[in-house]
């Protein structure tokens, strides 16, 4: 996932960093949410190729394909998934079970309800490693729900019994490519796999796991349409997921759902001709988008005493075939920020917020020993999300790197200003230091 | 609501009753769920008027409106709303919140949340008054929630402490029009309105309940569209309710809403001309369609011994302006089939399922002494929803009269076996009654 979450989210004093609004120097800008619109001017450009027309009488029944186990799933709309996976390379289909659901939010709510038992004597444990996506804590305890119960970071869960730990790779926030982290007998597991696209990460291969979750938003930039898919193995799994939606909401939009089916259709088509065609694909746009921004930013942060940004792992990119370099510019990642401290501390294993710094994401994370990131941003007019909703703690603060242009820019502009100020507090010439927790 | 419920509710060994499917006369038909589709000839009849199209870089933000309680509503649905409810009169909009969401199914939930409290020692009571729509149980309970706690017949609910009540008007099964129950002192009142619109029942004034659900799916047909809207006079009830959805689903697909807007708008421009129009509008053709099988039904059940049709009251429509009149051909009703039995202990008021049978809904609900109704249709290959389901017992059963023509036809003719065999064995010559249990 990696849109919005519970709590701070929605700041109603706050003007969201869409498009549409027109931003003045002393504009609060909110990058706690991650609105994907900085994606719209590919779409506009793509013309008609993605225009979808839907006439009075279309689309009526509750049913969509009543030979599916999930039978609100549109079949246009399971071809795409299927053509996509392919093309891109990042996920087996063959075999799998695909149940739609109104966001990977709502299936992420159906894959604990069909991994819970309703005769459990006890609710099953359900874990992630810190940092974890803020959403997963706020969806598992909103509705005190007695199938399952929510028991924070994976890396220190010792309880006997079934559980499901969710592997978010690339993670959110800091990017991190992840593998499961628990494993004990009774486990099961569920990938959120939103950011696993070529425009954020390489695509080494195709993820063959028993549940995973993928969404329209973060794939295309979509996030309005409310669509997500689930990749699932188990016929009962995915039944008592499509029991989950249907008794929660009767289905999913059928308009959405033909929406996204013309889009990743399209998107599809683009992969066909990568590296020939005339134009670029959309991942490749996407990705080349990301990129400047990096560079924008390390152009910021280069003249910090105290902040850097962290040098990513290569790999190779089955979807490009190419490897991606030690410059992050190059990387096909989302960019992740991490302000670190001077302060021998800060490098220490100590910190008790035990995470790598991996692979970026389209959000950022801060650390620096004694500095509250969140508040100190809000001080700036910059809205991030505090490191203690991600189960790290508050010197960690996320950014969303999916902001519109001008509210990036605004922000470049502010992070510039609190780089001057925090360089005319360090003590002395102390070298940077990257944070490296374990 | 009225739409599909769990447990049996998808039977995936039969054929739903769809415009899609072709029948046989050894076809199952499945009438258990609602799934409005007859109504699909109106909105192809409307052409381009209600064509809706949506370009590839439109409604890519998660936000719609950020100046409103309900963010992701887009503002031309809350518009098309507001005109529908001024048109047709049937409730009060002015000073009401709008919260959309993905059918009033996902709104129920969100105004269960909305009215219990995190905080509270014990869960809030949940109750309906028999026949109740069998869906609310299973949406109180499939999660095991901490917050509510289902507790059946309001009718029988005698429990200290806060307490919900839902109070669906017109009924689902039975077509009643319902108020409160319960009427002790801290109760809270959800009314789901899914047919309270012209077609379905006299509009005798706007009703201005603090909670009022609505359903695109009921009011025009557009079942696979998942938009549902409740009016809410609470600003904190609406903002939980937001918040809701918000956790669940991150909002509502806005090209739904779009679709909605347009088709509710076209709607609107519909009723502004009615009675002088050259065409009908979409209440007048409903309403006319179901008439038109009530009288098919009427035809069919005259010749039971066994077997009635019940009378409904009369009341004056302020949409139509005209009376309904006893003949329930000619009330502005959908159809309800009462199938009832000729024995003297069944028209007693000693039955366990105290209910009136009023006004029609689009269900039917047949009782007879000693039979099991859902199983002895199941015999015949028609799919009812037996009244256990619905806070009833088993002689009682729901037969969804939405279905499409060729189904409704191939119903009528297995109706006429059925009542073959009764008829043939009745012994005597008894006198039909009216089972009117209180």
């Amino acid at each position: 996932m990696g849109g919005l979450e519970n709590g701070a989210t929605y700041n109603q004093n706050s003007v969201p960093s869409t498009n549409k609004t027109s931003l003045s120097p002393d504009s609060i800008i909110n990058l706690d949410q991650g609105d994907p619109t900085l994606f719209e001017p590919y779409w506009r450009k793509m013309g008609d190729k993605c225009t979808l027309v839907i006439g009075g009488c279309d689309l009526m029944s509750y049913f969509s394909d009543i030979g599916n186990i999930c039978w609100f799933l549109q079949p246009q709309l399971g071809d795409a998934i299927k053509g996509l996976h392919r093309a891109v390379g990042n996920a087996v289909t063959d075999g799998r079970h695909f149940v739609v659901g109104t966001g990977s939010t709502q299936l992420f709510l159906a894959a604990i309800y069909a991994l819970s038992s309703p005769s459990a004597s006890h609710p099953v444990s359900l874990v992630a490693a810190a940092p974890y996506y803020s959403g997963y804590k706020d969806q598992a305890e909103f509705l005190r729900s007695g199938l399952y119960k929510w028991e924070g970071d994976a890396r220190t869960f010792d309880k006997d019994g079934p559980y499901i730990e969710v592997v978010t790779s690339p993670n959110n926030p800091d990017g991190a490519i992840r593998e499961a982290v628990v494993n004990l007998g009774e486990g099961k597991l569920v990938y959120d796999l939103a950011y696993y696209w070529p425009q954020y990460t390489p695509i080494t291969h195709p993820l063959d796991h028993d549940i995973m979750l993928f969404t329209f938003s973060k794939c295309t930039g979509h996030a309005g349409s409310r669509i997500g898919w689930a990749l699932v193995k188990d016929r009962e799994v995915a039944r008592k997921m499509t029991e989950y939606m249907q008794i929660s909401s009767i289905g999913v939009s059928k308009e959405s759902q033909l929406r996204a089916a013309k889009i990743l259709g399209v998107l599809s088509e683009g992969c066909q001709n990568l590296g020939t065609a005339a134009s670029e694909n959309f991942f490749e746009y996407s990705h080349r988008i990301m990129r400047e921004r990096w560079e924008s930013l390390q152009n910021v942060v280069k003249n910090s005493k105290i902040f850097s940004l962290p040098r990513f792992p290569q790999d190779y990119c089955n979807f490009t075939g190419k490897y991606t370099d030690s410059n992050p510019g190059d990387a096909r990642n989302k960019i992740l920020i991490i302000i670190i401290s001077s302060s021998s501390s800060s490098s220490s294993s100590s910190s008790s917020s035990s995470f790598e710094i991996g692979q970026p994401n389209n959000s950022a994370v801060c650390s620096k020993e004694d500095i509250d990131w969140e508040s100190l941003l809000r001080e700036h007019k910059i809205i991030g999300r505090s490191g203690e909703k991600f189960g790290a703690d508050q010197k960690y603060v996320r950014i969303s790197m999916f902001s519109p242009p001008e509210a990036f820019t605004l922000f470049l502009e502010r992070l510039s200003a609190i780089i001057d100020i925090t360089n005319g507090n360090v003590v002395g010439g102390e070298e940077r230091s990257v944070i490296k927790c374990s």
